[in-house]
């Protein structure tokens, strides 16, 4: 995506190339990602005349070849920084001013890199490609409408089937499953906290039998590498009246959240709204109200306390207040929203209280 | 584990305490992990004399105390690095000589940290660390041994219900549902690859119809953090004589391999004999021939061409030679060894060519 935007960034940053890597199968590099569609180990090198090219190990060439760049390098059997110098000298790039993602590059990666690249100025984009990626293109929005357009019909059916898992665990199970036979990754591991559990804004699913009373969950998906996110808070047996008004309580400050979003707006504008309508909740509230989601799951921008993000159009980001009662329960709702002119709710399954 | 050898580290290393911090809710801290148990956002101090301590923001508090860590903070509602430098003073730490995985420090953080820590030395402890994960505890074996077990009797269920599986996605998708019930983490997306794509080693289960002939299934768990792997290429349909001979000339060698492994013996040694076996296939053999596993699934030792790492008792690690022709199909045999004096096989899936 927008690579000739990220040259206007080497550009300004007077660098004559950036280079993107990952050395870790587990995780990919969100920028490698996004600017090449390829998610396995390697380089990726973005000049800013030449083609974007590719340095990968053998054994994910193949890989490689089904990714967005056309130019794919063997990285040979040596160690991976000293692999990827040859095949930037052998494309004639300057090797000074170099671009780095500060934010994923590690202590030792870097030792590794200057002892290849003398003389190296290395400048910093991590923000840069955050701020580029914050704003989605039209077929960004396309694939997270149907991402949040998938999470919303798993969440339903497993909301529907919720009566039939015995444990946290076989909420979440399910949850993946349904995912993962359509061919969907999912954007972080399901949490299913019932009862207490749901104290625990990032508590895992456990074999614990789920209780009554509230059961948060929170899921989903990845379309084409991109991500929604959404949170459901449901009741198993029958809600007391404090317990519906709290709820209740939590749902139109969630609406009214996401209503009042303006254009330009400072999200800890948004953020400070959500908090003081908590009143004496607010204290309760442990966490941001939201984030911006994408090919990762946690992007900018950043609606918390002290952010100094601001709303702007084609932004796509989480509303997802909460209130949490340690060794009692904890209620989030959450929606995946788009900034188009105005607030737009991507996911779309029912807020009201829903009791199994 | 072992907080009593890891203070032996820091003493030799002449610092005064090591820093870990995890500020990505997606991927755990593995030394973190290791010491703490706990696998949420935030910092854990490992002090010469102290008992250790975690600092975490205020939504993961209740998580924390679930942890081996019995001194937790609240980060409170500050920046991640700027929270965690008045913890420490509170607690007469000295601040100068620090110890820290560079593998595991982004620049950044490191410049983040560096205005807090004035005059600070930072040591590398990253080579330690993955040398004091190599040797299990029996404890960590017997974690392993778990692990491998219940990896065993999730991919032999998958194997009998292969038949009902129309793609790759649905077997992928049967393998993760039936570790996450029964509450287990995967230890890395499972990988179903049949026909062409068993020729890419990192293949991503897709929605294409499983084909005729090999199919690579590379699948592990987590039991209690700790991770187990393996991989069985079964045949869909009916093998030529060629097909079954060159899947037996692999199994042989990946048998060997294990048998000859000695104590104290080079781990490239060991990637030689297997590397030199594959005889004209050598080429086609295009990744390391294993890794250590224990929170990771990526751990040292490594058992490729260029590794200096040696055999030790009570490492575990994987062995798993492949034979991949680009656009044609892929064959793998990985197991899970423990070296107790002698090799010793955790996953004992049966390894004859199965034909479904």
């Amino acid at each position: 995506m927008r690579i000739k935007e990220f040259r206007a960034i080497l550009g300004k940053k007077r660098a004559d190339f950036a280079v993107f890597y990952n050395s870790d199968s587990s995780k990919p590099n969100a920028n490698m990602l996004y600017f090449s569609g390829y998610k396995g180990l390697g380089a990726l090198i973005v000049s800013k005349k030449q083609e974007p090219f590719l340095a990968v190990p053998d054994m994910e060439f193949e890989r490689a070849k089904k990714s967005m760049i056309k130019k794919i390098y063997s990285m040979e059997k040596k160690k991976f920084f000293e692999s990827i110098y040859p095949i930037i000298k052998k494309n004639h790039l300057k090797t000074k001013n170099i671009a780095i993602d500060k934010n994923n590059f590690t202590l030792n990666s870097y030792r590794y890199f200057k002892k290849q690249f003398k003389n190296l100025k290395a400048k910093d984009i991590s923000l840069d490609c955050l701020k580029l990626r914050e704003i989605k293109t039209e077929k960004e929005i396309q694939f997270l409408k149907k991402s949040c357009s998938y999470a919303d019909k798993i969440l339903q059916k497993a909301i529907k089937n919720f009566k039939s898992f015995r444990t946290e665990s076989e909420a979440g199970a399910f949850l993946e499953y349904e995912a993962k036979k359509k061919g969907l990754e999912i954007s972080f591991n399901p949490i299913v906290a019932s009862g207490s559990n749901g104290s625990m804004p990032h508590h895992e699913p456990s074999n614990s039998r789920i209780k009554k009373g509230f059961c948060v969950v929170d899921f989903g998906v990845k379309y084409k590498g991109y991500c929604s996110d959404m949170t459901r808070t449901i009741y198993i047996g029958k809600p007391g009246k404090n317990e519906k008004e709290i709820y209740n309580f939590l749902l139109s400050i969630q609406k009214n959240a996401i209503n009042q979003i303006k254009n330009n707006q400072k999200c800890s504008k948004i953020y400070d709204f959500a908090a003081e309508s908590l009143g004496k909740y607010k204290n309760n509230f442990t966490h941001g109200l939201g984030h911006g989601v994408g090919v990762e799951i946690h992007e900018t921008p950043n609606l918390s306390l002290n952010s100094k993000d601001r709303v702007r159009n084609s932004m796509v980001f989480t509303i997802e207040p909460g209130i949490y009662f340690p060794k009692r329960f904890g209620i989030r709702i959450e929606d995946t929203v788009l900034f188009g002119n105005k607030p737009i709710t991507l996911t779309k399954t029912a807020k009201d209280l829903i009791m199994i």
